[in-house]
């Protein structure tokens, strides 16, 4: 099936599917805006790349909110009929159901006023980090929640959904509290004890010593070129760039990461680069006969966090991924000394620490920071946390999970940009996203004899194939748990991550 | 008056405001993706990016001729009456007035199938020029050239024009064939003449040397950044990049030049650097209070292209400015010897020469270059010439306007990408933009006592001061023959021109 179809549907099939390339190409020309801001743009230039981004988005809204589309859902639904090769199109027309009511479930003028708001408080929140001021915070943040808790209401009464449940929707499609709560009391129960032992088993091995620098910059983008290249991504059809906050970006056919460079120590720009492969991958493996259509597109945000954390956490932090790399980052670097060996790099790359910065955890703490996240985001949403608790709450949450208690706000509830820009309900597709990965790793492993002795001989592409076949090209023709439990047997199941940890971390994995 | 004042008029005006406001920003986000289309977009993401832009010129065009355009237009315009400051409301009414016949003109599916056989003549050129082989490019540009005389014939229809004026008209409201005629006839009369007059004359001078290189790309970048932001460039608001073409594109508040470089001889980039700055100076000193509004853009190409020749030909290859530039130059690659001398460089940035290649022309010979597209591109459009014919008549037009014959059509009728790419009407922009640069640099003269002394100690903020009070700053507020007469003190009078051709390359200019 191929978009060339809809010339042979119905105009009601043919309308939609034009609509919806408009759509698509919108976003495409946001995603270079996007990267261009983030990469390249001039300082003073901000304001103006604001006005296009949100005159480009509001056209893109009007486009999904056009009366038109709703009619054409309802009579392509209505006509709808099994055909040979017609569950693409079925899950087309899903999809696009499924943007509409998204689009629909929230008044502009409520959107607008998110998007300032989110906006205003971003901006505060860069200064009240910065001077570990959050009573300074509370009132635009304040406004933010406020807006949060009637995005909320609006999407959850247009969705038939509670209203958290309606907001971790966004994020990826049919993620329920429901699910989260067994999920994450597990975590919260297991985990902490967990850490325990494997803080007591790291003591038992050398301590990992950093390799010395400098590393100039030049020679870790060649590197990380060279891995990246060795992973299937395609220079010809994206790019690696710098920025401060590295991300995975650009437009279809145009897949566009960056990292940033540290000249003492390479190994975590290395690390980063190699999550975003992995999002990238996704993003250029999505089927090309339905670019352009809803269906098409990627999966949300746990499966796409699913598939960075497949490439750095399940393989790249890996022996025998490290048998592979290893070699290359010596000739390099020209490394050698005690640094340089494969158990050295393996220990350092698993390292586990209690730690007060989340995106500086590894996967073991990961978890517990999430749920930390989670619980708080709820109650300041259900008005059971009072905003100007938060701070106390954040101390008691992570001494509680992780046995620690940051020294400031700073280190505290005032180090993630997601509240401030409004993004509640997104925390847990980090370990959502870190349960698939584990799932479907192992399942790779199952269906590829001998993929991880490939893989210590840089035969990555059983893995990138087998990714291609079963994720990235699948699109969004299959919910996450059709997928999941198509590809790996059963639907997310969190003791093949508990599992993969014990393997790694108190075994000789 | 500004852009605010929207909101206290009528509601046509105020619907008016918002509509092109949006169209203005549409066109910034294409200015972006079309700058990184040049300069950054990997290779194999051509055919996304044609997706992406087409689909925002569509909606543009949408925009435009939405026929509430039009009534809002006739209410606005209707409800007009003097009032203080009621100039620019007018001057953006009727540049609304003229944008919306301009896209009205033409039915959508004329410029889909246009911009269809553009793009791939375009292709066939490029691979036709390397190959040097005109008869093969034959079939894709006889398409390009029905549609635009398809185009001509609708723009002139709806427009009042003839079809060749109302191509001539897109690019520069106002230009008609009953202008070009006499100044054209005028300069292929005595500007052959003229040519072998400055040639004696130059041989009594010395012949120029070209410095001795190599001069590393940092370096040339680096002194073209400096010369720049003498001029007035704002690097917090734009930026100097590469591409195989140099352009000035880039968005409101977001000017990007761009150039390539020549490790053996940077004077070609750099002149060119200067070129492109004076492009993005107009660009960036437009009247800020109407941003976004048709009034607050640019005029035509012929104003545009005075503002790049003014600072090239008129500023930046006068003795002054090489006065001013030269200990920057020599500071820049520790140059001496004989051919770092002023006198030199004024030699090398005023050779005259007869050549086959219109890009690489002097000031003198490049109206010629012109003359004989202007010309040609009539009589393709008229039918007087069939198109099998046209190297022959550009190898006759060669012998009789620059008494030189091309020995190949690569150096011929394949040199440039206009005609291939659908732009007839273009070329003559240049000459008038070259008049008008000479015109307005004597007016500046004129008006700023001691400019050219000023310009050799450095002082070049008198003259950009200048042309954002008289050009820059007027937006379209004025049409380019009000603006000249208003600022000259008479229309567009080509003596001034060939006066400045005379005292520069007869004289001791």
């Amino acid at each position: 099936m191929s978009e060339a179809q809809f010339k042979d549907r119905s105009p009601a099939h043919a309308a939609l599917g034009t609509q919806f390339r408009r759509v698509a190409l919108i976003g495409d020309a946001l995603g270079i805006l996007g990267w261009d801001q983030a990469t390249t743009m001039p300082e003073a230039s901000a304001e103006g790349r604001a006005e296009q981004i949100a005159a480009l988005s509001i056209m893109q809204h009007e486009l999904l909110v056009d009366p038109s589309v709703r009619d054409n859902i309802q009579v392509a639904l209505a006509a709808s009929a099994p055909e040979p090769g017609g569950d693409w199109v079925a899950a087309n027309l899903r999809e696009m159901e499924r943007a509409y009511l998204n689009a629909i479930a929230v008044p502009g003028a409520l959107v607008e006023a998110a998007a300032r708001a989110n906006a205003v408080c971003e901006v505060q929140w860069r200064r009240a980090r910065a001077e570990n001021d959050f009573a300074g915070l509370v009132p635009a943040l304040q406004t933010v929640i406020d807006l949060v808790k009637e995005i909320a209401a609006a999407r959850g009464a247009a969705l038939s959904l509670d209203p958290y449940d309606a907001l971790l929707d966004e994020y990826e499609a049919g993620t329920r509290v429901a699910q989260l709560e067994p999920l994450f009391g597990e975590l919260a129960r297991d985990l902490p004890g967990f850490v325990d032992q494997v803080l007591e088993h790291q003591k038992s091995r050398p301590e990992p010593v950093l390799p010395e620098g400098p590393f100039p910059v030049a020679t870790q983008r060649e590197l990380a070129v060279e891995l990246m290249s060795a992973l299937g991504f395609d220079f010809q059809a994206g790019r690696l760039d710098i920025s401060h906050h590295p991300f995975c970006g650009g437009a279809a056919g145009d897949v566009r990461i960056t990292t940033r460079y540290n000249e003492e120590d390479f190994t975590e720009s290395l690390m980063g680069v190699l999550h975003e492969t992995g999002h990238a991958l996704y993003e250029a493996g999505l089927p090309a006969s339905w670019r352009y259509q809803p269906v098409g597109r990627a999966l949300g945000m746990a499966i796409h966090e699913s598939q960075s954390l497949l490439v750095e956490m399940q393989v790249s932090r890996s022996r025998p991924f490290l048998e592979f790399a290893l070699p290359r980052m010596q000739a390099a670097f020209g490394g050698h000394g005690p640094a340089w060996d494969v158990e050295n790099f393996y220990r350092l790359y698993t390292r586990v620490e209690r730690g007060f910065i989340r995106v500086d955890a590894d996967e073991v703490t990961y978890p517990l920071h999430v749920v930390l996240r989670y619980r708080l985001e709820r109650a300041l949403l259900s008005g059971d946390l009072p905003l100007a608790d938060l701070p106390g709450a954040w101390n008691d949450g992570m001494r509680d999970l992780l046995g620690i208690v940051p020294p400031d706000d700073r280190m505290g509830c005032l180090q993630d940009v997601h509240w401030p820009s409004g993004a509640f309900g997104y925390f847990p597709t980090y370990t959502l996203g870190a349960m698939a990965a584990s799932q479907l790793y192992a399942a790779a492993k199952r269906d590829l004899g001998g993929l991880e002795t490939g893989i210590a001989s840089g035969e990555l592409s059983p893995l990138i194939d087998w990714l291609r076949a079963n994720v990235h090209g699948q699109g969004a023709s299959r919910t996450a748990e059709e997928l999941l439990t198509s590809v790996t047997g059963e639907p997310l199941n969190p003791q093949v991550f508990l599992d993969h940890l014990k393997h790694r971390y108190l075994g000789s994995g």
